[in-house]
């Protein structure tokens, strides 16, 4: 922390690099942000401050930190903040914690600027550490329209931050209309999908080898499967066991090989766990293998020669339009988001799903959007981090 | 709490009534929303939950909950919150700490709508617990321009609030701007106005006899004097007593008799208090009368009759456009805030500031401006509030 | 809270009740007080002020408030505080928050004494906010000797408790010895074993029909059954995974029908479970019957028809005492818990468990023991507390 | 924090030494024991972690951070905790608070072994953080008997510490009598006493000329004077204000020229303060002269020449025995702490206050006192640290 003897932390007082704190708080953020942190770590005017936080380090959602270990990326500063209950008040709460710990590190490390990603609890928090503490706040993936909590804190985020890396067009124009700085957008194309053009996407033949073992059997995947994710909606919290039934029974009725990947721990995952769990005890159907947690590399395989991914994942929204996937997108959790062919909208209907499901397996891959995609994402960000000059006292354009 | 047995918080359950909980953060804030409260009170489809926080459970800052006592409006619940300090990470704790505490409150009294008013960080944390609890948010004050942090956090709450008061015609084009729905942003007027309308504004007289005393001389405020209210700016955290220098230098060498009300708690008040402190107590200006803490009827009436205040307060530009106070707001604090024309701008500059009050004192009364007025704002909240349907579920509108 | 309008928790002020606020912490917890509840409701001179707080409002680990709700026991408050990890860093922020909020609401309720039972980290959470507060701590289970961190901090809230209440005669001893007033230190037996003295305690030919389904094969229980029950050791962090390996180990080898009872979630849950899992996984033993969650209905009766109970539960040494059943005592974890003639203790060693397994099995049903068995715990406990006058400042003996 | 990259934290690893993360949270705290940092920080076997929390960080009480920086004495995390309010609840959450970011800081820094000093909230969190992270805990100043909450609270830290420094031979066998180990409990004398045989304790003829400047008139000390330092008490928070009026009649019948010091913190503040600040303003005492704050090196000075120690400081106990100061020790504060012949105690009754400051101030000084006073007190407590093994596993020792 501040005043570190032996060089420590002032190691960048000295040589005039700009520190940059990036604070990760889940596995699959890490692992989609690799080629961010290397880039942040080898660009020879900053100097990485890597956090990490929240569920990144608990062991049973991936273990963060010996990976960081084994890349060779040190760690600042570990914060335990997630309040055990996955309801409302727990995500209200942990977004406090978050902000009483986050406040102590950012004291502690006194950073240049504090780099965020994405629209949930966790980046609230931090954001709110850095705007009253006076630290520059730069925000990957605003101005994206949804649903859920996420839409306001999203924007909320956006209002907090200074410099902005929305990851398409249509967003970097909905920054600039919210009265943004229009010098301080900078399309950058999504990290998801940049992570997407560097890995190997064969099929996932491996998957029963080699995987993290799921539960339930084994099937032939060459014949085709489909993909599940659905996760709670905060904002119709209640009707979470409800939501997930009418997609059980669609899963159920199709009966082909499907893949069912577990639901987040947003308010209402009880729920909508509830309603699997019990699914999978009292019918075992023989057709479906669940996973709790599927390694990022081994989802963005599983993922491409997917006849249909179903449930209201964003990875049907981003991932899918460049991978041309076929897709059935349910309810409001993606609401606006900007979506390309490949996406069927259903509401929360047995019926309407298993008729988009059925539609989309006839129909096969979509061709690729370049939506979402940009070129060396992470290296701009790099870039523009060093470059700008940030004027701490913000003001509306209008 | 939630089932509090024999009635208790379940009283409104059977009424069929909309709970609206509004929670008050510090003195000033009460007397001017009295109104308002009554009409929450007292209006046939609501039910008021009245919390109280903050700075309003510390007595030196003036004792809210037995005024409330008095006025016979009964407390829901209290909760200690504020840090010492008056640093930027006491302001990111405190708000931490009011989102631990305030999502308990809100979880034990289940209110239909949360209410709240200003950009302070107490009023953050309650809109963030209100936020992730699926509770409708109601915000007065939103769509101002303005300096320090506080502009941030405005836009922010803006972002997260379903139904929006601005209390002037721009802020509420601007809350339109930023993308929230326009049915649902009414402008109601301020409710400082509608305060200063309802009250006695004669010559102060009484300030030396009955008012609570300050430090210093008194002198005869018949002929004419000025009131200062300078506070810290919050993104200019570590300039605050240079700045304060130059105010205390031009009001030294004008020699004029003057009120000067102390700075609010605000991050940097250490640095600006040092500089008043040290003034008072070197100088021993006889000219000069010191307060700790002014009751806002008193306060109304000597700024009803002041030949000029100086400072940066958001009295200079609301409340005296009203009163036709001639004002010198110097600084970024008021920034972009919208001014009639009682009011000079002047940088951080002993010799400007100078110019400009003999400018204004010599100018005089300016006419009343409507600008920040509406007939019955408090009345129109609380119809607004019982006749609004809310989808939680917020969209940015393009 | 407190003011709260029309009678709510004023109702005890005008009527000269003792208020006594309670609090419960988990399911089991709440079903082995039942009748301590009780009489603190009906009571004439006392009026309950019952707080649901912890893993107790958590639906995964059984839901008590609705419990409350059919056993018509209204809650004063709720209270989310447990941090997600069960690693030693998330037991220390448990305690943390939940000081914090333990303070409110008992800023709120206003209780003239608060009553807590036993060792664990909320317990000592209420303990300090009722310390500082001046509010008289009345503290059931003090003075026993065991293993883990809650043999410090089960002491640290003897010196801060006013009133105790140990389960037997030791006990008692050394309370008074640590400095405790000998006429404040009330031996009324154990609540677990007046649990015991009222319920059905059959053999639980319905553990395969009625109760909630574990995990594994049915097996014959009429032909005998071991229990294992083996929980953390938040010392000894670190060694869990090890030391479940041998009991593993021990059973694996013994084959006899086994009811295992899932863990409880203090720091190094993570390593005991995840020795269980592997286990369950990768031998799949038909022998054995897993259950996350057992009430405690159903419990005692399980315990009371064992062959032998295994592992590091405190009813191994309480309950098993007054049953009779023989009990293989592993590890530090009980340490110097005063033992009835039915447990026998072993290192984390498979050989030696087997052994003394074999032993205890062999042995058969022990005579009942009475050294935690008192008449009406409950009804004396209540007796107590609304005949005790305390003195807030406390002081030590000698 | 944890991970520190190019040596920071990590230093000490390879060298083998042991890590003592010793915390200051006030500015007196910081004075007292500065050999006994130095001691810790120049130890071969030692690695000095310093923490710097609470009210150390506040400017207003006294800036440690900048004279720790002229020392030579690397800051390794800096903790924002207080609350403000001096109310009961504010010193309960102030403790959770500090829990909070504590074991945080714990998490990071992997010490050894934890030290604190004394018997405030703090140190309670701290202990807690330490306890609950298997972190052996050593405490300096338990077994002492006083009023107040900090009573119970010194109790109870003993219970969770595993080494003892207590600082004199009473409070050692205290410490065994409540069951610690005989063998790590160390009688090392007071390092208040220790730093007064270090200083200069000649008269104070400089308090006027060079110290910080108090209120009110100065006068001539040489012809005597009586010194008032009184602090609220927690357990009588409500009788503070009738309290110190007792003692503000007693100094004013007297007449005498007195030197008055602030009270602290502790909940109950806000009324002696008033109190003060009533007479000061209304009477306007020219014989008495109010310090906010005075350096520790000038009060021992005064203390040393004072005709009189009025009120209810430890300082009267502890460093008057060994000055030979007469001292009117008034209430229940020191309650039980051993005293030499120099004190007298005083209920809180002005006739009988008055009376035993005449017969104090006629007796002149009494002969020193050795009760607290041990050889090496600092350079003890760091050998012990580096030589003891403790095992993490308490259990008491009957």
């Amino acid at each position: 922390m501040d005043g570190i003897p032996q060089g420590g932390l002032g190691a960048g007082k000295g040589t005039g690099k700009k520190k940059v704190c990036f604070v990760i708080t889940n596995r699959v953020h890490y692992t989609r942000c690799k080629q961010l942190i290397q880039q942040l770590k080898n660009h020879p005017q900053l100097e990485l401050q890597l956090v990490v936080a929240a569920s990144a380090l608990l062991p049973k959602y991936g273990d963060v930190t010996s990976e960081l270990e084994r890349d060779g990326v040190p760690i600042h500063a570990k914060i335990n903040m997630l309040l055990e209950g996955g309801s409302p008040i727990t995500m209200a709460k942990t977004t406090g914690l978050g902000l009483l710990e986050m406040s102590t590190v950012l004291e502690n490390l006194k950073p240049d600027v504090v780099l965020v990603r994405g629209d949930r609890y966790e980046v609230l928090a931090i954001a709110i550490a850095a705007a009253y503490m006076n630290i520059p706040l730069a925000h990957i993936e605003g101005g994206d329209v949804t649903g859920t909590i996420d839409e306001s804190v999203r924007h909320a985020i956006t209002k907090l931050a200074h410099l902005h890396f929305p990851t398409n067009e249509l967003s970097k124009e909905r920054i600039i209309k919210m009265g943004e700085d229009p010098k301080q957008v900078h399309n950058v194309g999504s990290l998801d999908i940049e992570y997407l053009t560097t890995i190997d996407l064969s099929f996932p033949h491996d998957l029963w080898e080699k995987g993290p073992e799921g539960l339930g059997e084994r099937f032939d995947l060459t014949k085709g499967y489909v993909v599940v994710m659905q996760h709670p909606v905060t904002t119709e919290y209640g009707s979470g066991r409800q939501q997930m039934e009418e997609t059980i029974q669609a899963i159920d009725a199709l009966k082909m090989p499907t893949i069912w990947i577990w639901p987040n721990i947003d308010a209402g995952n009880d729920e909508v766990t509830k309603a699997i769990r019990v699914y999978r005890e009292h019918k075992k159907p023989p057709f479906v293998h669940f996973y709790r947690y599927i390694s990022p590399e081994l989802f963005a395989r599983v993922l491409n020669h997917a006849s249909c991914l179903v449930g209201n994942s964003s990875a049907g929204i981003k991932e899918c339009s460049y991978l041309g996937t076929p897709v059935v997108d349910i309810g409001t959790r993606q609401g606006g988001r900007t979506r390309a062919e490949n996406v069927i909208s259903a509401p929360h209907n047995q019926e309407k799903i298993k008729e988009a499901m059925l539609k989309q397996i006839k129909n096969r891959k979509y061709p690729s959007s370049a939506f979402y995609l940009k070129e060396k994402t992470s290296h701009k960000i790099a870039e523009i981090l060093a470059e700008t000059e940030i004027d701490v006292q913000k003001q509306l354009m209008y």
